[in-house]
């Protein structure tokens, strides 16, 4: 089992639902990714707060194991997002972006995190991604997440990024803006000339889209009646894939890239179940292997 | 091996698609499903054309071993349809129906076709698939297909339908429309307590939800990066889906059920390549074959 460095947002979500609203609830991408892959393997993440950011929500993560040296405390407040859905949940339509102490982030990694072998950029500003990146010595896998600001606003350094990493876990709208394809199994095939050796495309409730070289694979999301709050769903993918790969201590293979993306979707059925992070902070292995039992029978002839 | 019995449209569609655009191609769901169903099982058509239907048209159809003894010919036009898809081909914009001939259609069975054990009642109005089932001695196993406009205009003649199919295959809009549900998941369920003891959810490009009350199944379409025109996806579908049991000749079976599925996803991959029927008329077993295999691969961890 290798260690896993995640670098991404922390933040307070406001979210209207059609199943509710809640106000400046625990989010951002980091959170949710570590709250899913610390189940799996050891995480360390790199991250800024505000000074209104709880001491609890930071023992939320300790208490998981999760090695917080790389979090910065910074004046100011903690970065907030607000954001709607409506019926087709698959979309969120944001109201309001406040960057706060995020919007002059310097990503700084204490020594203890540079020999991380498996690290996550998940969606910022590409030039931190590439920051991060740097600072690490000899990562065994490294991943990315985007989205569309970034395609739309800095594209060269983006490209920069997918040149140096070995899996984009994308959005499937994302995708096809970054390929200017118009179907999944195409942008899939356009992005990997990009530079990753896999992508995996992430379709909400209809699950993901796995493409390397060597073929696809692709299967639907673990099936929700009642999805409550879909925000997260994709970084807990993400996390929950990381986890899987670091804990099975490979590096590129296709098999344990397979394995890794049903835990991705296993953990954001969670997620999608209740408000912001409030389902992964009472997760266990039990409800996991619960629900891998029932995904295979499923997706099984 | 049983007989498949189906009722529907016969049709000169006018599509266009970001491939291009063809006008007065041949179409609707009977022919679709027939060509498809035809390569299982032998199948009788129910449905009506005008003088302009093509000699041959109908001899493709007999070339199949399609049995045409129940196709009217009737004075006036064939059925007229015109649709046109955005870059998501996922859903059709409607710009002219021309029910012509279709106006009056009286589904009269001959002798012949009333022993059939598989029966599918394609999109058409509730009143007619009804008057169609009621000349049907003792069938095996029913399935029917319906649109937002029967939902909406036809709801209690559609009710009785659904009280006596075994199967109803939907699209997900549609099972949205009828459930008043705003997901795929609880729709299924919604729609079970209607009469079905099965419902099969067609997703387009991600594929289908099959539910019964012993578990969902749940698998993507087959990976297609250039469709060309989805005209008809569903229609193959359910043909290959009724021609995989009545080839089994099972009644209702869930592993048969899951089996069928997969025949309708990969029947439908062809179809979407090509405008309208042409794929499907020179479509051989080996070419389902290995696409079966492939898709094998596609969903296998």
């Amino acid at each position: 089992m290798s260690d896993i460095l995640v670098v991404g947002s922390l933040a307070y979500d406001s979210l209207a639902t059609p199943a509710g609203e809640v106000d400046r609830t625990l989010g951002g991408s980091a959170n949710y990714f570590s709250l899913a892959s610390s189940l799996y393997a050891a995480t360390k993440v790199v991250g800024v707060v505000g000074e209104d950011y709880g001491d609890d929500d930071v023992r939320m993560l300790t208490s998981r194991g999760v090695d917080v040296a790389g979090l910065q405390k910074r004046p100011g407040k903690t970065f907030h997002w607000a954001g709607k859905y409506g019926a087709d949940m698959n979309e969120a339509v944001t109201l309001a972006t406040e960057l706060n102490v995020f919007e002059h982030f310097n990503p700084e990694l204490p020594p203890s995190y540079k020999g991380a072998k498996y690290v996550f950029l998940a969606n910022i500003h590409p030039d931190l991604q590439l920051r991060v990146l740097e600072q690490i010595e000899s990562p065994r896998l490294v991943g990315s997440d985007t989205m569309n600001f970034w395609i739309h606003s800095q594209l060269p350094s983006l490209k920069k990024v997918l040149a140096k990493v070995d899996v984009l876990l994308i959005n499937e709208g994302e995708s096809k803006l970054l390929s200017g394809k118009s179907n999944a199994i195409a942008a899939a095939k356009e992005i990997l000339a990009m530079g990753p050796k896999a992508v995996v495309i992430k379709r909400g409730e209809y699950g993901f889209v796995l493409y390397s070289g060597e073929g696809y694979f692709v299967l639907p999301a673990f099936p929700i009646a009642d999805v409550v709050d879909p925000t997260g769903a994709g970084d807990t993918f993400a996390g929950a894939f990381f986890g899987s790969l670091a804990k099975a201590d490979v590096a590129y293979d296709l098999r344990a890239l397979k394995q890794a993306c049903i835990q991705g979707c296993l953990l954001a059925s969670f997620t999608v179940e209740e408000f912001g992070v409030t389902a992964l902070k009472s997760l266990t292995w039990a409800d996991v292997e619960k629900r891998a039992e029932i995904y295979g029978a499923v997706v099984t002839p």
